[in-house]
């Protein structure tokens, strides 16, 4: 299918920054074939008219748990310890593999409704989420979450990740990383398993490091050593690696993050939120480690939007820091887009509107009050946008919303099994 | 005119909480005369249904400055004195009286679209505001922005004020207020002139305080004293007071805030974005203070959403402090309604939904990916709503927003000014 997206205003990469002017763009069937020069034998069946309308990268939600949509505002004002293992775990260890279909599609439809074409996921019943996405249209790295005490390559975990990643990785939006969870889940011998089997496969890790104090005093009091170093020692920066929140670093522990070239996740809601604090990002990002952006959960964000989340670490570190200069919007747009791309281990497909790449692209309207008037509009996306303003999302050449409406995915049907699932917990429509 | 809004989810007060469940809403003409209770001889020209809907006090945004609007996105990532002195003020010198009314009617679209009601606006051309006002249906205090550096009651912007004041101040959505500007721009004898005036003819006061490192820095080398003492000196706080920002304030400061009544405007995604940090929220509202919560202007947000507001608020000092629980959902939706009313002295009209009280109000869709699952509606006003689920909105009884489409400001014609205002300037479509 030719799609013409005619005389929009785009951000077009440029070096090392992004630049926005108007241009045309010429999509077949699942690429980019063209910008501004019309493909020989190009045949738009769909014509975009650009006016009032820009073009944006589709963002990359680096870090997120789609199933977890099902408990959004369950637990909130809770410290991190007692919202995992006293009310989040419990709640998840009810879900069946269909509520975790239902739950990835409802976290999905708030990333498609916000320009979000691309996302990080690790949890369980990952086939259901891998249908979430073929149902979807979305691009999708899945990871099953891995927990462990031994070098057991029986691992039923271990084996389900496998598996899904030989069934269904013959889908190109399909990407599977190995997840084992996290330093305090995940005993010094079965992480250095996942990292053999990761090098073995060819696969990359994603992984929680450094998210509270706690994770981090306990690591010192049992294996006097941060997290960052336990994940040195047990192999696995020796694979691609993509770590989540990375608040709790010290100098030597970026270095080592920059060295061993892992891509570190900032989620400034959950950080926050869950009283972890500010994740050092100007310092990570002086240090040049490729850092990108992530929703996490919506059980501890409360959202799945990524303007939010641009919005959040737009503005956060300048309050920290005292000094407004310290991240740009044109830095945290990146971060949003190529840097996730890179992360992920696919800038060669997304992440950017260029020729050759995947069609993985977010349509804003410019003619609403939040975009008005349209005096620097890199800013606008960060400081300005609340994601409502995303009109139409294509990804991998693939409309996936037209004029807000969700093409792929049955909103009503969603909604109507969520709350169906949310009754059976005895969650829903819950005074507060 | 009669609404009925027939069996939504709706927020209501009870005691010092607010409780959601369902309840119907019966308007006549600019007030709210029952809850669940027809009242006699109650006739509704129009009935809204309140399937999947949830109706909430329209939100109060205690401190901005609407036309400021036209400048969202033309100064960013600068320290707060090169913003304000080197690119706000002169762009502001070459805003017209017409500019002014178009400023002020596309800052009050973006908030009518997030589900603000009421406004508390300080600036010059305070005509221009009262007109948008006017005709946007908005209830708002307006507040002359006062500099000046002797006892002069002949003061040019003092008499704009008063006259105002006088003209306009029969609407009663319209309520008026003196506002000096901020310590570093009123000498001790102005600023004690505005309060001795204030206190005559019965006005409160609305002033910048504290916002800046660099303002209590001066402030102690020029007078030996914090931006409250200064403040608390030359009388101002003699008035009912309404203080925005109080970033660098000392325990000190905060028991003369407390013990005078001062209601504190916190702004924090403008403290942050000029590199002002966070203002001890938590500490304050400890002490008993009234705090409430504003966007400030576009030109340093950049954005009069409330909706990302009151997110930020519940976020950030969670970071700052290191605890989910020094702030809850519950508490940061009162700062962004009922506290904002008190502290404009408009609690017995606004603010809450209660017999008696204004039809003040928004209603949201529940249907909608960020408001799915219905878990904990208090938490997802705060953590999940980006205000794009505001669908319908009535101020003084009166629809402005229906549907999403503005009822009484011409939405295209205010872009089209708005745009030619910025082609005059140079600043429209500059690519960055």
């Amino acid at each position: 299918m030719g799609i013409l997206i005619k005389d929009a205003m785009v951000v077009l990469p440029e070096g090392e920054e992004d630049k926005i002017a108007k241009h045309s763009i010429y999509i077949e069937d699942d690429k980019i074939t063209g910008i501004d020069n019309e493909p020989q034998g190009f045949k738009a069946e769909k014509t975009i008219d650009g006016k009032d309308r820009l073009v944006i990268p589709g963002l990359i939600n680096a870090h997120t748990h789609t199933y977890m949509s099902t408990f959004r505002n369950v637990a909130d004002d809770l410290s991190f310890m007692d919202w995992l293992f006293k009310t989040i775990d419990p709640l998840e260890a009810q879900l069946t593999e269909e509520d975790a279909y239902w739950g990835s599609c409802l976290g999905q439809l708030e990333m498609i409704k916000s320009g979000t074409t691309t996302f990080n996921d690790q949890q369980m019943h990952i086939h259901q989420t891998t249908r979430a996405v073929m149902d979807s249209g979305m691009r999708a790295v899945i990871c099953r979450g891995l927990v462990g005490d031994t070098y057991d390559l029986e691992d039923r975990r271990l084996k389900e990740a496998l598996e899904e990643a030989e069934d269904a990785g013959k889908c190109d939006r399909l990407k599977f990383m190995l997840g084992p969870h996290a330093p305090y889940t995940c005993a010094p011998d079965y992480l250095k398993m996942c990292a053999d089997v990761a090098k073995e496969k060819g696969m990359g890790i994603h992984i929680h490091l450094a998210e509270s104090a706690t994770e981090s005093e306990n690591m010192r009091k049992d294996h006097d050593c941060t997290p960052i170093e336990y994940a040195l020692n047990a192999g696995v920066f020796d694979v691609p690696t993509i770590a989540a929140h990375c608040v709790q670093v010290n100098d030597a522990d970026m270095d080592i993050l920059k060295s061993h070239n892992v891509s570190v996740v900032t989620n400034p809601a959950s950080n926050m939120k869950l009283g972890n604090g500010f994740a050092p990002v100007p310092e990570m990002i002086e240090k040049g480690i490729n850092v990108c952006l992530g929703t996490d959960g919506a059980a501890s964000n409360n959202s799945q939007n990524m303007f939010h989340e641009m919005s959040l670490l737009g503005l956060i570190h300048k309050g920290t820091h005292a000094t407004p200069q310290c991240i740009s919007a044109r830095e945290t747009f990146r971060i949003a887009t190529i840097n996730g791309a890179r992360a992920l281990g696919l800038d060669k497909l997304t992440g950017s509107i260029e020729v050759g790449k995947k069609a993985d692209l977010a349509i804003m309207r410019l003619d609403v009050p939040s975009m008005m008037p349209n005096n620097n509009l890199l800013a606008s996306l960060v400081y300005s946008a609340n994601g409502s303003e995303v009109d139409t999302v294509i990804a991998d050449g693939r409309v996936l919303m037209e004029g807000r409406e969700i093409k792929t995915l049955d909103e009503e049907k969603v909604y109507f099994e969520i709350r169906k699932i949310c009754q059976r917990l005895g969650l829903d429509n819950r005074t507060y």
